[in-house]
C-alpha cells in the first residue's frame, strides 16, 4: 500500500485527527535546519541560563502551562519544530562538574580548562576568548548578565585570567580589549568608592567614548551608537520576582528581556555583523540557595530573553541563536504525591525569594513576625514550629558554607520546609555533572550534532560564521 | 564565498580538524529518519528505563566512559546521529507526576489515566491497550523485565484494570487475551502455592500450548516456535550488580539483554511482525531507594539490551526501536565538589546495592559487622558512628514509608552517609515531574517531534507498523 496514499486519505486517527494526530502539520514544515544550508551566520546571540538543571526547565515550562495556558518559549521552538537540539557534556578539565568559570571558557577558548580559570590552561597557556576572535574578525561583540558583568560567563568569553574572582581585574581588561556592549551588575568592581585599587573604572570607559549607564531609562535613552556600559546595581541584580515586587527595583532596573533588546539595537546596524552573550546567572544562584522563587521566575525572564533573541533572529535570517546552560545545578524537581500539582501551583502565589525572605529576618526578630512575613511572601504560613528554626539559625548564625551563602543563611533548611508545601526538592547546594540541554536556531544550527562537548561549539560558532579560525 | 569550497579547503581549523572539528564526518551521515521515509514498522521494540531521571542516563554514561574508555550504547546512537530525539511530557490524568501504571497506559492506551490505573478511565472508560491492538493487526506481541511481568509497565500495553496492584488478575488476563513471551520475575502471581486463590496459573499457560520456563537455561534453550512464559523470581529479579555478586544468580537469572535476546528471537520469524515492550523496572526501584549502585549498574543493563534490539534492527530494517522512561525519579546527579571524580569513580568498587547490605544488616548485628560488610559491599568502610545509626534503625525499625520499602530499611540514611565518598545526592525517593529523554531508531522515527506528550508515541507506533486505529 501507498504510504503517503494511506495518510493522506486520513483514515489512520478514527477518533478525529486534530486532537490525536500529533503529526498532522508535519509535512508543511522543513526539517530542521534545512532552511539555513550553506548560509552564513553572521551574527550569533548565546543565551545562557546559568546553572540550568532539567528540571528547572521543565518547571519553567509547567509554571508557564498551568498558569497561563501557554507553555514557555524554548519550549514552545521545539514544539514548532523551529530548532536542532542537543545534549551537551558540561565537564572542565579537572572535573565531571564544571564550575561558570571553566564551563564559559570552554564555549570561549574552544579548551577545557580547570575550575575557577578563565581561559588559562594549567600550565598558564591562554587560549583567546571568542569575542575577541569575532571582534579581530570585524564583529561587535557584547555581554549582558543579571550577575556582575565582570562574573564568570561573560568573562570566559572576553578575557584570559587565572581567577574568576579577579573581578576588578576583569573590569579593566574589558576596557583595555574594547567591547561593544557590556550590561549587568558589578559596580563593586567599577567604581573608585569600592575598588580596592581606588581606580575610577566608570571614567576610563568614559574617556574612551563609552557610554555608561547606571538605571533603566538611561539604558533605554542610550545612544545606540556608541559603546555602552551599564551597571546597574552593586554585585548582582535583583532576581526577577523580588524585582516584580518592588517598584523602585522595576523603575529602576531593567529586565534580561529589556538588556538584551538594547544590546541588539545597540549591535545590529554593524555590517560585520554582532556576536551576544546573554546570561541568567542567577538562576545559577537561586539552585546554590535551593530557592524555588528565585529559581523559576529567572527562568522565566530568561524565558523572555529568548523571545527577544529568537523574534529578531527571525525576521533578520542571518543570525544564529544558541540557548543553553552551562551545567545542571542542585537538580530540582517536582515529586510525587497527592497534593503534587497543588503544591506546585502555590509557587504562583509567591512574592519574593527566599533570599528576600532570609535577609527580611533579624537576630531580634519575634516568632511572630516570622510567620507574618512568610505568610505574606509565599501566600501561605509556616508553623510556629518551622518559624522558631529559622530563628535558631540567627542567633549566632550556625554554619552553612558556600561561595554564594556568605551570610549564613539558613537556605537549606527553608527549603526543606518549603517541600512540604510546593513538593520541589533538590539533591544539593552545588552544580552537577548532567549533560544539558542545548538548542539552536537560525544558520549554522544545521551543524549541531546531538550529542557534545562544551567546547565544541567554540568551533561550531566559527564554522556557522566563517571565521577562520587563524588568529 | 562559496561555503563547502571554504571547508572542503579544510583552512578552517588550524590545530587539526581530526581532533578538533566535531562536524568533519557529517556530510557522511544522512539527515536522521532520513533513510526510513515512507517505509513502514514491521516490528516495534519499545525500551523503559523505569523512573529513569536525566541524571541517571548521564551517569551511566559518564560512569562507562570513566571505567571502559566508551560510553554508554544509546549516548553512541547520539555521536553516530543514528537516532530522532525528543523530550517527552510524562504526566498523568491526575498528577503532573505520574506513576508507572498511568506512564504505561497513556503509551499503552493513547490516553492519559489517573495514577494507580491501566487504561481505565476515571468512569470507568477502557481504552485498548496497544499491544491487544498489534495483536489483532496480525502481529505478535510481548513484554520482558526485570520486575514481575504482571507489573505496571508490561500491564499497561496489554490489559485493563482499575488497579495496578491486582497483579494475580494480571497474570490471568494475558493468559485470557493471549500473548506471545512474557518474561520477568513474578511467581507470586502465578503459582497455586502463593495466589491468595491457590490457583495454578502456570498449568493454565501450559494447557494452553505455552512453554514455562523458570530460569535462565531453560530459557535458553526454549523453543522459538511456541508461546513462552519465563518467570525468575518470586517479586522482582535480582539488581544486576548483586546478581553479578553471586554465582547462583547468575546462573540461575537472564539479564534484561538476555530476555531481550531470546524474546527477538521467539517472534523474529513471524510474517505479519511483532512488538516488543523491553523494562528496566529496577532503576526505578533503586532511585526509590536511592540506591546508586542498584540505579547505576541497572541502567548500564539497559544498555546493553538496547544493544540487543539496535543490532536487531540494523540488521532487520524494517524494526522501529524506541528508548526512553516512563518519567524520572529522585534525580540523580554527581555534585560539585573537589574530590567528585575519585567519589563518582569509587562506585566501580561497589560489589553489592545497598537493598543487598541494609538486609544483610540484622537486629542484633554488631557496629563491626555492620562495618565490615560495608566495606566489603562498597570498597571502603562507614565510620563507626554511621554504622551505629544504620544499626538504630534496626531497633524497632523506625519508619520510612513508601511501596518499595516495605520493611523500613534505612535507605535514605544510608544514602545520605555515602554522598560524602560517592558525591551522588537525591532530591526525595519518589518520581519526579521532569520531561524525559526519548530516541527512536529505524523506520517511524522520523515522525517523532522534538517534543511529546507520552499519549502520543500510541498514535505513533500505529502510524509507523501502518496499522490503523479500527477496533
Amino acid at each position: 500500500m501507498d504510504r503517503r496514499k494511506f495518510f493522506r486519505n486520513g483514515s489512520l486517527f478514527t477518533l478525529g485527527a486534530t486532537l490525536l494526530n500529533p503529526f498532522e502539520s508535519r509535512a508543511l514544515l522543513p526539517a530542521t535546519g534545512e532552511a539555513y544550508k550553506n548560509k552564513k551566520a553572521k551574527n550569533i546571540i548565546f543565551l545562557v541560563s546559568d546553572g540550568m538543571s532539567s528540571g528547572t526547565l521543565n518547571m519553567a515550562d509547567l509554571y508557564l502551562s498551568r498558569k497561563t495556558g501557554k507553555g514557555s518559549n524554548w519550549l514552545q521552538l521545539y514544539k514548532d519544530q523551529r530548532v536542532s537540539r542537543a545534549l551537551m557534556d558540561t565537564a572542565s578539565a579537572n572535573s565531571v562538574v564544571t564550575d561558570s568559570s571553566a564551563g564559559s571558557s570552554a564555549w570561549g577558548g574552544g579548551v577545557r580548562v580547570n575550575n575557577g580559570s578563565l581561559n588559562v590552561g594549567p600550565s598558564g597557556e591562554k587560549y583567546l576568548p571568542i569575542w575577541q576572535k569575532f571582534k579581530k574578525a570585524g564583529k561587535m561583540a557584547g555581554c549582558v548578565t543579571t550577575v556582575p558583568v565582570t562574573h564568570a560567563t561573560p568573562a570566559g568569553f572576553c578575557v584570559n585570567n587565572n581567577s574568576r574572582g579577579a573581578q576588578e581585574e576583569i573590569a579593566e581588561e574589558y576596557h583595555a580589549i574594547g567591547f561593544d556592549v557590556m550590561m549587568g551588575g558589578g559596580n563593586n568592581y567599577f567604581s573608585a568608592a569600592v575598588r580596592k585599587d581606588k581606580k575610577d573604572v566608570y571614567a576610563a570607559y568614559k574617556a574612551k567614548g563609552w557610554q555608561v549607564v547606571r538605571n533603566r531609562n538611561e539604558m533605554m535613552a542610550a545612544d545606540n551608537n556608541k559603546p555602552l556600559l551599564g551597571v546597574f546595581a552593586d554585585d548582582a541584580l535583583p532576581y526577577s520576582i523580588d524585582r516584580r515586587s518592588s517598584r523602585e527595583l522595576t523603575d529602576t532596573t531593567p529586565t534580561l528581556a529589556e538588556m538584551t533588546g538594547k544590546a541588539i539595537d545597540r549591535m545590529k546596524g554593524h555590517k560585520n555583523g554582532f556576536v551576544l552573550q546573554v546570561e541568567a546567572g542567577k538562576v545559577d544562584w537561586g539552585a546554590h540557595a535551593n530557592d524555588i522563587a528565585a529559581v523559576l521566575y529567572d527562568q522565566v525572564a530568561f524565558d523572555e530573553a529568548i523571545k527577544v533573541a529568537v523574534d529578531f533572529a527571525e525576521k533578520d535570517k542571518e543570525t544564529l541563536v544558541i540557548i543553553t546552560t552551562d551545567h545542571g545545578n542542585a537538580n530540582p524537581g517536582i515529586i510525587y504525591g497527592r497534593d503534587a500539582n497543588a503544591n506546585f501551583d502555590s509557587i504562583q502565589n509567591y512574592t519574593h525569594t527566599n533570599e528576600w525572605i532570609l535577609n527580611q529576618v533579624k537576630p531580634g526578630s519575634t516568632v511572630a513576625q516570622v510567620r507574618e512575613m512568610i505568610s505574606s511572601a509565599n501566600g501561605a504560613p509556616v508553623s510556629e514550629e518551622n518559624a522558631k528554626v529559622i530563628l535558631s539559625y540567627y542567633d549566632g548564625l550556625q554554619k552553612e558554607e558556600g561561595l554564594y551563602n556568605y551570610k549564613k543563611l539558613p537556605f537549606r533548611a527553608f527549603a526543606e520546609m518549603q517541600k512540604a508545601t510546593n513538593s520541589v526538592g533538590w539533591i544539593s547546594m552545588d552544580h552537577s555533572a548532567d549533560y544539558v540541554e542545548l538548542a539552536m536556531f537560525g544558520p549554522g544550527s544545521e551543524l549541531l550534532k546531538p550529542f557534545v562537548k562544551n567546547t565544541d561549539l567554540h568551533y561550531l560558532m566559527l564554522q556557522a560564521a566563517e571565521v577562520e579560525n587563524k588568529f
